[in-house]
């Protein structure tokens, strides 16, 4: 396999580094069956849900089942100087897993058990590898909930290296908000835990934020105490079609402006509807609509929706579906959930090329509008969704991965939406993490300076540079 | 002026680095009348409101009024490695502005301009010498207010600079949830912006939390970007007496078990209730109390005050009073504010070792009750608030300050309190920051491999250590 064209503006970074076979031998000896050369099990882990094609896949999957494990493996790595790439579900979407500097994966996945559970404190201690979905069933008796819903069944440390966010954000703050503490295993094989489960802190540098959306270049997290919440007295969700995307986006403007603690607001555009309704068999109006949902009590329900159906009402949004039992919401979500897949269905063989810029809300619309305009002058397939109440909002270009013509064309589109959501006083990922594909959207967003310190700070942790190196900025 | 006996476990931390004369001169010739080395100007910015007498004052103190000027004066010390230490009202609790190893103070509090209100997006960006109160005068007409309320009126840098709170993060969150960006002068005196004003992003390290609580010793924090919130529609303020402490903080553990809302649940003890009706002219009843508020629409705020009250009707606590008015409600939030220093005039001349403590809410009847017992074994004259919402509460143990016998006793049930609060999973800081006090505390919460962490991201991001040095922790 060669690096193919649309890596090679990232060369610096592809410089795989030999792997010593004593090393292959020592995480034989150290794991057995756990340790896999096999072909197959290392393309599977030498790429995620990106648009980039594989570049040569890890020399070795290890398969962690504790902490030991992990720090075991990155202690052999270390000693070798070769790379280690954390790996969850690989849901990621910028590249965060491909091995461009070759190494090993470290497959947290087995350690998937959900450590500790205080519901009187609301917090959650989980291994890395449980997802959220599991987290949420295992949890369910005791009437509390963890809200962070990035779309993806992600585990939850994969969450936490990404600071993933999604549809409840809105409410509920995203990783960054609800990681309390993280046990991480450091550059040097070392077990370093980054907080208390006290719900607030000034004790010393906020490691944990640090380490939460470093995509496993600063240490690979092994263990997460999450905040949780009570489950709403009362649930509502509700579908209102617009007639144009401006609309749906300026009734989200308002309603945030309003302080309505809504719990979801997610925009999708008539192009993507119409994508969700072959995939899904939904009949949903063909136009832009927003999928709403609100928590509380159920006279605060009540209130929130009511003052949400005037905002609407004043932008020709006035047919409200309401869907009040747990079953319908459930396929609403499902199907908002299931947009990405049923937008690829739509061109056989596509890939997306994903944005992920979020902006100050008041600009929102701008930044949308503009970027459906060029989406439409360009002929690309695209979708649009949107965790509008955040100011985040992705644009899905449909490639044909083997055109380069279309791949540019994509990029293209990208480049100039994440210079005007820039412009507008954004940031190039709401949610997504920089990853290879955002290298240099995070240049042009954070500055030399910035990124020096970044440097630095990597530099400090990170020695050797073998913990998923060549990715968010090059050394 | 010798350096005081309390200061002795931190010797190595005291050790004054010489001043070049041409150091001096330099900031003269920048700086003119605004580098002062009147010593009551530099004693005054030597000290804060810790119970440490003071060490050697820093031996100018320059007056910024730009980042130009921050970054000027940071770039001549570091030509000369000498410390500089960020001033801004000086109300720090726990040594932070103490010039231990000698250095500089550049004061911030000059910079004190509303740079840009956006109301549209419910953000602001201030300079770091604006108070919070100015703050909240200055964008009164855009119907929106900064919540953070730490009780002293603090300036934004300060309150990013240790992670302040206060009584109303139990809401709204603390300084790590509302800093949006900032911009910082690092330690070469360069100038950078560590966010945008999107309300999430991934986009590589959060340096914005990184410098939140890192106490001036990882950079100057010379402009913040905040997040407002519309001011609620409805507000309503309550005070309700229980017969004991432990009744008040389990109301306070049931109503946000329960998911209430709650703006504010402040716990004051009888003791402290005395010295508060003394000071303020009030007529409390000297029980303990909490005082609270409920923030929301009409409905929603008497939902909220509904169901505590059938909380706390099951504790015993029955008498809820009203607070309405803002007049009313301004009165008693004084009150609470002015706590601090009724209780130091409760006995004239003392000095407070305060704690900061926060535990997991399910612990906190058991640390709370716990402290008070040792406070009244002890027979030293204490006071107790909490923002029991968080779990955080303060004893204030009211010494002599010539008294190296009661200075020692208070730091014994200091001691034993945080310790205690480890053991039950909490931290020895809430909102105060570490300091000089707290950094054997600080040691004993994190282990040696987490400081091992703060301490190599220090010395890469101020590699000469003058940005606030002998601070957290030591080098």
């Amino acid at each position: 396999m060669n690096a193919p064209a649309d890596l090679s503006a990232l060369s610096p970074q592809i410089a795989t580094r030999p792997i010593p076979p004593a090393l292959l031998d020592a995480l034989a000896q150290r794991f057995g069956a756990r340790c896999s050369t096999a072909l197959a099990v290392r393309e599977q882990h030498g790429r995620d849900e990106s648009a980039f094609t594989t570049v040569p896949p890890p020399a070795a999957v290890v398969f962690a089942e504790s902490t030991q494990d992990v720090a075991d493996a990155v202690r052999l790595a270390a000693a070798h100087e070769v790379p280690v790439i954390p790996f969850g579900v690989g849901s990621s979407l910028e590249g965060h897993l491909l091995a461009v500097q070759g190494g090993i994966s470290i497959d947290l996945g087995r350690m998937n058990r959900v450590l500790a559970v205080h519901p009187q404190d609301l917090t959650v201690t989980v291994q890395a590898g449980v997802t959220r979905k599991q987290l949420n069933d295992e949890i369910k008796s005791t009437g509390l909930f963890f809200p962070i819903d990035p779309g993806a069944d992600a585990t939850l440390g994969g969450m936490s290296a990404t600071r993933a966010s999604g549809t409840n954000a809105v409410r509920y703050g995203t990783m960054r908000e609800n990681v309390l503490s993280l046990e991480v295993v450091t550059a040097g094989g070392d077990v370093v835990r980054t907080g208390t489960r006290a719900r607030k802190s000034s004790a010393g540098y906020d490691l944990t934020r640090l380490f939460v959306g470093s995509e496993g270049t600063l240490g690979i997290i092994t263990e997460v105490t999450l905040r949780l919440y009570p489950l709403p007295e009362a649930v509502s969700a509700a579908i209102c079609s617009f007639p144009s995307v401006a609309d749906a986006v300026n009734t989200t403007i308002e309603t945030i402006q309003m302080g309505v603690p809504i719990a979801r607001v997610e925009l999708i555009d008539a192009n993507t509807v119409r994508a969700v309704n072959a995939h899904s068999r939904l009949g949903l109006r063909e136009e832009p609509l927003l999928l709403m949902e609100f928590h509380g009590s159920p006279a605060g329900v009540r209130e929130q929706a009511e003052t949400v159906q005037e905002i609407a009402a004043s932008h020709g949004g006035e047919s409200f579906e309401w869907a009040s039992t747990p079953e319908e919401r459930t396929r609403l979500w499902t199907a908002r959930h299931n947009a990405f897949f049923a937008a690829l269905q739509s061109k056989p063989g596509c890939k997306a090329i994903t944005t992920d810029a979020c902006v100050p809300i008041s600009q929102l619309a701008e930044a949308v509008v503009t970027s459906v305009h060029e989406a439409e002058a360009s002929g690309l397939p695209y979708f649009l969704v949107g965790h509008v109440g955040d100011g985040n909002f992705h644009m899905g270009y449909l490639i044909d991965p083997d055109s380069a013509a279309e791949r540019q064309l994509a990029e293209d589109l990208n480049h100039r939406l994440v210079n005007h959501a820039l412009a507008l006083g954004g940031t190039c990922t709401g949610e997504h993490g920089v990853g290879l594909h955002k290298m240099g959207f995070l240049r042009d967003e954070a500055g030399v300076g910035t990124i020096d310190l970044m440097r630095a700070i990597k530099q400090a942790l990170d020695p050797k540079n073998i913990l998923n190196p060549g990715k968010i900025f090059s050394l």
